[in-house]
């Protein structure tokens, strides 16, 4: 059984922020987002965690194994480095949208995103006894991604039909299973799971196939973290590479 | 009449590095991708081009006022810089995607993007004379996106409903006005456009509120670079903000 | 008594790289190096350890609390996202400068800074059981440095000033003491030390204001880590802010 | 007869920033200093500018081809991205040190560094037009440092030893020439120095040889911007290296 630890980090009143006194520049605002993120997959990333861009001004991640302590560091380093500051909301669940419920709300309750009052709150719950399985990682990627787009199309319509691969999965995983999934760039997407078997991830790129037209593949690790799991789940991709399958568990 | 200059960047051979000689940390692949999207906003935007993040291993710039000496010298500090490489191609035409088409072409014709032996390759052709009015830009935001979503569902919910308008938007703009519309965050999705009328754009935006139920607001700037329309129309956004329009021409 | 770990970081090769094929352009080396340097400084920072850049090419940090795994993985992280390698080496002694002598050996036994094939070296002891007063840090800052040079003469002569203020200093406590101290900026040195008394922090003081005329105070922290003994410091020296004194231990 | 323009570039009021309301942590204020210097580096070096971090609070730019424009772009930027912002002052004489003597000036006018209703100054005159003889630019370079300290002492002997080379240098060519060296990494020194002979640079050497016992070796190049100065002295020092000799003209 899956015991995910989800955080949300929402930076604070960032919408005000981006056109006091005037809209700033738009490259600029790009620049600072994407550091932003580099700096918390960084953070998250050598404890083991995963973070992921999501829409930038509120990102999710994945942080078995980050306890209060880290959080709070994180929060006042962000704080020391940039010109606007970060609220952290944690949740811990079976089914990653629940724990991502809590996480999120945790947030909420302090104020809006919005609110000039509201700065740097930290709140929730923490997965304290880590355990081998606690999280579920599924590495999906497109078939010859290569061959049938990048190389072939222009980079817009390649992107179209990647973009509609991802719109189609990532609501397929989280109403059939409250799983969570997030485009990394390229042609793959990485979701968060609960416990799922393999007729149930075959389901899903039936769906996606059906759907959108694009074949997905995927590779499924488990671990206590989530760059245990996730490092499963790439092994795991690189049989069905090896095999031409299109499942495979680590 | 828009002439607008698009350069197709693209790491070269990336996806077989990424798992050479084994799959590397995701983490560390998340950071590597951000991060020279960064420097490319840096570059691009301080030349006042626009750069969007697609893909992250296929990136999208409009580079009216960049040169080949430009392209040249971004190509040459990124390799000294990471451990991968960028390809370069450039187009020019009234159609966002046929000069996107050109820009690709160039990178196509000189080898696969998974091929070891095609590096830093530089192609393509750059508008000479700029003029005033060569670039729209438009830039949507969601109406009211903090009070309806954002304060109120789980972020991977909100996340879902800002996707789907933006899915529903990405292919309406492309397939109606060959027109490339990108996420850029938040709640915010910024289109490079060739000539449209007020008309035009709202019936984009009747359409993504028909198919996704997402309702946008529109401000639109031209200009002699990406950086003079884009900035037009952040002001001609907050005229909509201040007017309770949907569409407002900078 | 202290126990101080000590690392070596060294990048691996790294003068010829800077001239192969061609001399590369001094900025992109600049923002090569001083980038690594702030990605060690937050790896190492946020584990409670400092780093110095000293020649860039090869730093220093003060890694109590950090392992051979903490170790491994920076190696690692580095090693995906830079075009160059770093090789680390660890020593542990109660004089600072016999514990960086011990680290270096390290590093060199396995070859030379200039080999080909000497790459990634990880290698020396790691100080297991942390005591709370392992760690010594003085915290040096000039005297009304804005009033005296930053606002009155021109910044390269004020830099001249400051300068032989550390050169001053930086040899006095490696041949009095075995400390290392480091430029961290502005008017700031950090020293590494072991177990000084008052009198000999105003020794160092005094041997400074007479061969450079430069005058010092000095903040004392200790701690389990540099963190913790350097914000010690941080405190102790705003003591002698709020004071008026030359010498504040935390 | 050189014409060198310079930048002092200065934070505002960072000294209270850093202890307010606590003293921040090192390595933040470390990785903000750095990040800074990297990105001015960048922003700089791509338009064939040199920057220098020098005491990283307070840096210093050789700017020729860079005009009003650019600096208050580069200031915008900056203060949209950190929660610092920068001022800048710019000259231009023959004599490098007067050229910074009158970009200090325009800073200073202003305001204290640490006033705190000092902020974002952008004064001084810019060299309009360019020639190829407008900058000398000399690089440095220990002769075998790694066979002589970095494979033989301990870090921080080695460092000892090239620091006091460096201040050797840095004292001698500022006093008989008006020449600004800098220190950049590793074993490397460059200068921005105004017309000077072989003899001279001979003499300069042979300085640094007696006070400070380290044997330096110099490659000078010209050009209508440091980067086409710099790169070639870059060239002229591998001509030292291929003929073993110690000053080699571009
Ligand atoms: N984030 C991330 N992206 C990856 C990874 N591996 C590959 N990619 C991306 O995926 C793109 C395509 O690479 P591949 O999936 O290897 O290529 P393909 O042509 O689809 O080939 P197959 O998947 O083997 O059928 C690359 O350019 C990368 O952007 C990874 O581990 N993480
Ligand atoms: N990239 C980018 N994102 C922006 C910009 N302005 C706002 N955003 C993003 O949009 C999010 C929502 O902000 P707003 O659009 O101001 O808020 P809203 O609640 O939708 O309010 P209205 O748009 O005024 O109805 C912010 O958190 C930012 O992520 C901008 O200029 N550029
Ligand atoms: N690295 C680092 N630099 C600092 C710190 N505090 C101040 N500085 C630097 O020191 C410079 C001078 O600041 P202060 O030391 O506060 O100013 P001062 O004029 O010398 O005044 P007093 O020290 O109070 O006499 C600043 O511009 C910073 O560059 C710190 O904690 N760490
Ligand atoms: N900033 C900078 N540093 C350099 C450059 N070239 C070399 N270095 C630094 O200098 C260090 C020593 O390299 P070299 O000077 O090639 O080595 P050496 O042993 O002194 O050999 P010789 O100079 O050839 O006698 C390297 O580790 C780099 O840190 C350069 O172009 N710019
Ligand atoms: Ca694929
Ligand atoms: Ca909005
Ligand atoms: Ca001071
Ligand atoms: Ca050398």
């Amino acid at each position: 059984m899956t015991a995910t630890q989800l955080t949300l980090i929402q930076i604070d009143n960032y919408g005000p922020w981006t056109v006091t006194p005037e809209p700033r520049r738009e490259m600029d605002l790009q620049t600072l987002q994407s550091r932003l993120f580099a700096d918390l997959a960084q953070f998250v990333g050598s404890r083991d965690g995963y973070v992921f861009f999501t829409r930038f001004d509120n990102m999710v991640a994945a942080t078995n194994g980050l306890d209060r302590t880290d959080h709070a560091l994180l929060q006042e380093s962000i704080g020391n480095r940039y010109p606007v500051t970060i609220s952290l909301g944690v949740g811990v669940d079976e089914v990653p949208i629940e724990a991502l419920e809590t996480a999120t709300e945790r947030v909420q309750d302090a104020g809006s995103a919005q609110s000039a009052d509201r700065a740097e709150v930290l709140g929730g719950e923490f997965h304290e006894d880590s355990g081998d399985g606690d999280l579920r990682i599924a590495h999906f990627d497109v078939n010859d991604a290569t061959g049938k787009y990048t190389d072939r199309l222009n980079e817009f319509d390649t992107f179209i039909e990647i973009e509609q691969g991802y719109a189609s999965l990532m609501r397929y995983m989280r109403e059939a299973h409250g799983a969570l999934s997030f485009f990394v760039g390229g042609d793959n997407i990485i979701a968060i799971c609960p416990d799922l078997s393999v007729e149930e991830y075959h389901d899903a790129i039936d769906h996606v196939a059906e759907e959108a037209g694009v074949q997905l593949k995927v590779g499924v690790g488990r671990g206590a973290t989530a760059h245990e799991a996730g490092i499963g789940a790439k092994h795991a991709l690189e049989d069905c590479r090896y095999e031409g399958t299109l499942v495979e568990f680590a």
